[in-house]
């Protein structure tokens, strides 16, 4: 269904247009599993230990962070029709994740470049804020996007 | 135990200095999983839905290979004594992670920068590169990490 109001074609775009996601809340189990699997280290995976670290508590891995932010972003947050395939990104994570946080994300689109090789598409620039309950934010992510362009109806 | 040599301080790197990580599998099962999780797209669960897609078939999430490479970092990839703590990191992934793939994770130290505010520790910009089994780089990671200098012994 190519005009399904929820997804958006590049020509549905504008620079300055934003989207907030829905909202998740993320517990002491579940940033510890993550960081069990992928980022070992004790302020992500020992609530006791983390006390006495940088963090000064348990803290979600950023990686973790960005993966809950994909999660919002994939929900309703970037509700582009193909999905959303990024090509790179630019990640800070001016302070961290913590359990009972309940995150959101609101993206903005910075800039839209058609592609010249390929016309069905174009790249679009977004700056993506994750923001916890408090409206701190966790997570700047800038990332570029790979955005097609409506299939046209064909002549006939 | 400060000197342990499997703990790198500021004091002990170099510009130009690399290290080699263990590898890891990832299989079919794992790449659904983590996209069911945080990026539920059908190229990133859907074997067969993938086929028709921007990826020509399965393909994990790029937040996959992101978390991926930080456990690979954290087993034996930058042994930094007090963990890896990043303040910020950009990544591009030239092409997916595939099931099946073997990767693991090359990274140089590009540049050492002695905070001024706090002696204590600097600013290590890695280029982290993850490749898969036949050498293709699947994700670039320039990161900044922040690494303290060894302990002093009191003088006391």
């Amino acid at each position: 269904m190519p005009n399904s109001p929820t997804g958006l074609y590049l020509e549905d775009l504008q620079e300055g247009q934003s989207f907030t996601s829905d909202s998740l809340e993320v517990d002491a189990q579940q940033i510890v599993e993550f960081a069990s699997s992928f980022d070992p280290q004790p302020f992500h995976t020992d609530a006791v230990a983390a006390e006495g670290t940088f963090f000064g508590g348990l803290a979600a891995s950023g990686w973790h962070t960005a993966a809950l932010t994909m999660r919002l972003l994939v929900g309703h947050g970037a509700p582009f029709a193909v999905g959303l395939i990024g090509a790179g990104a630019q990640i800070e994570w001016p302070r961290p994740t913590r359990p009972g946080d309940v995150l959101h994300a609101r993206t903005e689109v910075l800039k839209i470049t058609p592609s010249r090789s390929r016309p069905d598409r174009g790249m679009v620039l977004l700056r993506t804020d994750t923001l916890n309950q408090r409206g701190e934010i966790v997570q700047v992510l800038t990332s570029t996007a790979v955005v097609t362009r409506r299939p046209q109806a064909s002549a006939g």
